[in-house]
């Protein structure tokens, strides 16, 4: 008799895994409706909206990684202030334009040797950041294209959706194979030597539950798209072998979108973000605002509280000479393997 | 090398559906057994104790759809306590003799063009009936035969444990075939407009955890049988199928039952909550109580002293024009698709 | 579209139970570092351990069971203290020298008719052994060979990482073919008429999840590995079919190891244990124990302030008749069991 439940478990995981209507937005109606704001493309942050549908999109454009230094986080801030002040829109994409990174976290040459007085003003921007995208009346769903590690994790669990490419075949964009590469995300602080602040551990606490969170957290794990998903750190894993857009969609959508975008625009991470912003975007704001509430109000209060604390005890760690020591041995390592490649 | 672990997890869950001893109660001792409460069939509350087994049956008997009015909200409290104060009883069943629907939720028409004295009133009544069963000494449990939308949902979580009918081949009760329905579960108010009180939120959280907590509160979802086991939304799963009480079981029935409760009481989910709640009864009453002190006082602490607080929230938030606007909207959609069946 | 994610679930899950290396570490190089401390083979607890690794060997040796008697708490915090103070060793594996109980919790003769002087000093000493173990700036890894009832599952719940044998074909140990048994793990605290205190209760469920903890205290659980493993009560579960050292590793391990330990040096649970333990050690110290105060110091300050308040409930509790009857129902049960075996 265990067949009925099994088979139902398994649909249920396999719904999320490769549900999405199969790019039935092919008449572009959707990227027809884009307005691209003021943003250029040399911005750090691109945003587009749709008001028929009550949607933005709001991708992070800082190569090569998006690592989130100073100006970028506050850019981030000030476009979802921008899409905020829009009552027309209910929910905002978080993507990325690097289409094999979503954020690779922290900018860490922010942590080297800081500046005494940029380093704090750092850490209160990234403290802006998960704020701003935490407590938003916006429903925010992130399109985690590429790898999400550290601050990047965060980004993505500071939204209220998460869908992550789950590699695969590899894709064909823009009429040519992209090659295949699988993604992971994570808090992989303790890797680095450092350790995630108390905050954006509990946030990983209330993603994934307390034991996984603690186990994560200690060895500085990341997951790759479908452990991501087992563990709940993701909401849905999208394998994007099936889809071949055709040419005149890629004519078409030339001419609607800046290229930084467009790219991600067709992908199937995105046309599956934005199904679920619509859905989002379909409830009464009053309501789903008031339920967000529920869950979010208590922890972001205390958050806000102890944010002084908090920027005093990281300068105060980062500067340690251990830690100091650990970064840089790890900026060499990566530096010998970007070489080696 | 998966194969053990697989089979081990199905058999666990295969368990947890199709677990009930097979009416091994054919015999009907526990029907011979319950004595009628002094509650009439009219009554919005029928009870029954069986003092042998230490059990009893608290069913909401409010048609159509045992929606929670201010007088249904206190014939259960007060049906409650009349239990509580027989110490023989250790376990409940909370049930509905709607064989449909287990309880639709708040009464709506207490919601529109409400009265400023009744509605604070309301209110209340609601709220001191999630602290009776929450903080209850009897091990209550949920026999869920039908649909459990909004506050029903919370009614069902405010129990120890939760049994829920899965659907199926349709059950045959009184000799009759009863036709299938599949019902389903979940605090659905952002559908209608309006949010789930924070308690009611966070009960949810405490119930699922708190990542599906959250989208299932922003959008409104509402569980099938087996999705809702999967979430742990419920703990049990019942599908009927091969139910099929012998025409002198039936006959004899008649004699020991009011027909409200009688059809139930031949459900396998309520042969199962028995079963579960004669489990609770054996378990000493002094430790039982001490432990679900441990896991429910500090939440239910937090709800009482801020009772007074979440009443003036709520009745503002109900009385603003959208939301009234919203609700209307919801009951003309409900009286358009009762019509049209 | 079901299978890639149910193989994906299945070999993590599958990874999990049947990972370890096989015994790569059979040149005992691990256990030729083991430096036996100063305890005696009568020592109630002995400790090793390998600076090259990292790692110390913490087991519990009060036969027959491991219960928890206010000298076998105070010889664990007294050994977890001079593990504490070398510099050098960043994980400690919690073992014990009986291969079929890890340890059976409490002693009960120190709750049944007990002195007014050393009651509360008993009970402060399984306060300390929680907050020693839980607050451990070491990362300790639970190897848990048999039975962890009560307490004994607290120990487990206390440290970082749980690895369970999960019974199977019986072990071969000491070239002895060892008799099958499968452990099972939980707070029963209610089957023996007392209740779990808040502070361990509580941390069920931070490790299952505040639902299936709820059950789980109420009821009094004891899980079978498997289900322990499907619940989050334990991380690993190991089956040790495969694993038979060659007659040299035997015999080479009989000059290295005094007694007690060496049979659960041999097992695969301890070969796995070492293997975490290895690790965590390689992580830095520093990240690692911020890290681990994330999610542990709230609760920890909570507990430590309600110490007193927490010991005058339990010694209370304890003194009551009814509850002095259960314990005494309890132990006359145990005994007639031992006796017909």
């Amino acid at each position: 008799m265990a067949a009925p439940l099994l088979s139902s478990l398994c649909c249920r995981h396999s719904l999320r895994h490769c549900s999405p209507r199969r790019f039935a937005r092919n008449d572009l109606s959707f990227f027809r409706s884009l307005s691209t704001s003021i943003s250029s493309e040399k911005s750090l942050v691109l945003s587009h909206v749709n008001e028929d549908a009550g949607v933005a999109i709001l991708a992070m454009n800082r190569p090569p990684a998006n690592s989130l230094s100073l100006e970028l986080n506050e850019a981030i801030c000030t476009s979802l202030k921008e899409i905020d002040t829009n009552p027309k829109i209910q929910s905002v994409i978080l993507a990325s334009t690097n289409p094999t990174i979503f954020s690779a976290g922290l900018d860490v040459t922010e942590l080297i040797s800081p500046d005494d007085q940029r380093l704090p003003k750092f850490w209160n921007s990234l403290q802006q950041v998960y704020i701003d995208l935490y407590g938003s009346r916006l429903a925010i769903i992130a399109a985690i294209q590429g790898h999400a590690p550290a601050a990047g994790c965060m980004l993505a669990m500071a939204c209220d959706y998460r869908i992550m490419y789950g590699g695969g075949e590899g894709s064909t964009v823009d009429g040519r194979k992209r090659k295949s590469h699988i993604p992971t995300i994570g808090l992989n602080e303790t890797q680095l030597g450092i350790a995630a602040p108390p905050w954006m551990g509990q946030l990983l606490v209330r993603t994934i539950g307390f034991r996984p969170a603690e186990r994560a957290l200690a060895l500085g794990t990341l997951f790759p798209p479908m452990e991501a998903l087992i563990e709940g750190l993701v909401d849905d894993v999208i394998t994007e072998e099936s889809f071949s857009p055709s040419a005149d969609t890629i004519h078409a959508l030339e001419k609607l979108l800046p290229d930084p975008i467009r790219n991600q625009a067709l992908s199937l991470v995105m046309q599956k973000a934005f199904q679920e912003a619509e859905l989002y975007a379909k409830i009464s704001p009053q309501a789903r605002v008031a339920s967000k509430l529920v869950t979010r109000s208590e922890s972001l209060k205390d958050m806000i509280a102890s944010r002084e604390a908090d920027t005093e005890y990281f300068c105060s760690f980062i500067c340690q000479d251990t830690v100091q020591k650990n970064l840089k041995k790890y900026v060499e390592a990566l530096k010998k393997k970007s070489k080696s490649k």
